[in-house]
């Protein structure tokens, strides 16, 4: 049994239940609101939507994010099997999360990845799905950055040719020429700084927008008479 | 013994030895720069560090922030005790840490926290240590909340009357009337957002003013001749 492909909730183990008040707003925010795009994901997702980039970028294309600062792939499908995808149909799912399974192979992150994929897809027949790649991480070169980017691979493998999921490269040059993150790009190593998510998150929002844009319902141009 | 008053290294669990190169990095900004105020703390200074308060107002103030997202009590010790406030010499140190220790007592918490007192007074024996008080946490009531308010209590106990160590109040109006915490405040019920920033910090950016302007050198007013 792979770990990363089983829907998991995560204990309360700080007894403030945190976690699920999180996913209890994710829930009524579905019933309350009709986004077109929806972001579910992790950390990485979680600090890009208390950026000036999400405000400016990606709120106006009436964005939802459900995204949880420590989640790993087994977390947010245990989230998506438990309703935070119903009552809502977008027209995308931007979906990034397998950097925290750092105890996985990249295989089975890529297959957790996979059936989250497969469980949007039951839930929205007809929405884009959007895979950014995962980011390196960390200062120095280590095995994390190389499962990441094997997941990369496994994911862009078994994409291709499925019907309205499209992956997007996102993770280009944060990793410098000595082999380095920047704390100017990631103050942490892990999460993107301000100044770095615009940079790192334009593919995303250009393929965003392209998506939206090709899908507008077509403008009648015959005469009304 | 108390395992939130002994210095803890965090283990590098995830291989890419993330706490260690930001540890590392907090040690260059020691030796290359010439802070008035250094902040220390976890993920509730880390996150304020990306806000526009942060920039608007403390950043001007010439402050460092030495904040890891998931430290605790010992954590924080055992960087201190490892650099982090050598070759430097500061005014004043802001010290935020506690919330995430999760298992532990208001007690041995609170214990923590003054030997973390203890140790910035064993180094910098002139600077002003300022104490702003742990924040609620959790969408509803609920131990860590009990445990932080107990925390707060024991601090400015034993604080009182030490010498330019001062305790300032910050976690006033997060709690609704009807208990819970809103996200607009807290989103994910820990971390301030950043429309909350500035209310909450406000007290503090005051305390570090005027503990900062009272203690310019006094002007010469004598005339030169």
């Amino acid at each position: 049994m792979n770990p990363c492909a089983v829907p998991t909730e995560i204990k309360d183990t700080d007894a403030d239940n945190r976690w699920m008040s999180i996913h209890n707003r994710f829930l009524s925010e579905c019933r309350e609101k009709d986004p077109d795009v929806i972001f579910i994901g992790d950390c990485i997702f979680e600090t890009l939507q208390h950026t000036e980039t999400w405000n400016l970028y990606f709120a106006p294309l009436h964005c939802l994010n459900f995204s949880i600062y420590q989640d790993q792939t087994q977390h947010v499908l245990w989230r998506l099997q438990n309703g935070e995808l119903d009552n809502v149909k977008p027209k995308i799912v931007v979906l990034l999360v397998g950097t925290n399974n750092v105890h996985n192979t990249a295989e089975e992150v890529a297959e957790g990845i996979l059936e989250i994929v497969k469980t949007i897809r039951d839930k929205l027949a007809d929405s884009y799905i959007v895979l950014p790649t995962l980011l390196p991480r960390g200062h120095q070169p280590n095995i994390c950055r190389d499962r990441n980017n094997s997941v990369n691979h496994l994911i862009a493998e078994k994409c291709a040719g499925m019907k309205r999921v499209q992956t997007v490269c996102i993770d280009k040059g944060l990793i410098q020429t000595d082999g380095t993150i920047s704390h100017h790009d990631m103050f942490d190593y892990l999460n993107l700084t301000t100044a770095s998510t615009k940079k790192v998150f334009e593919p995303l929002f250009d393929l965003l927008s392209q998506i939206l844009h090709e899908n507008e319902p077509e403008k009648d141009l015959t005469p009304s008479e």
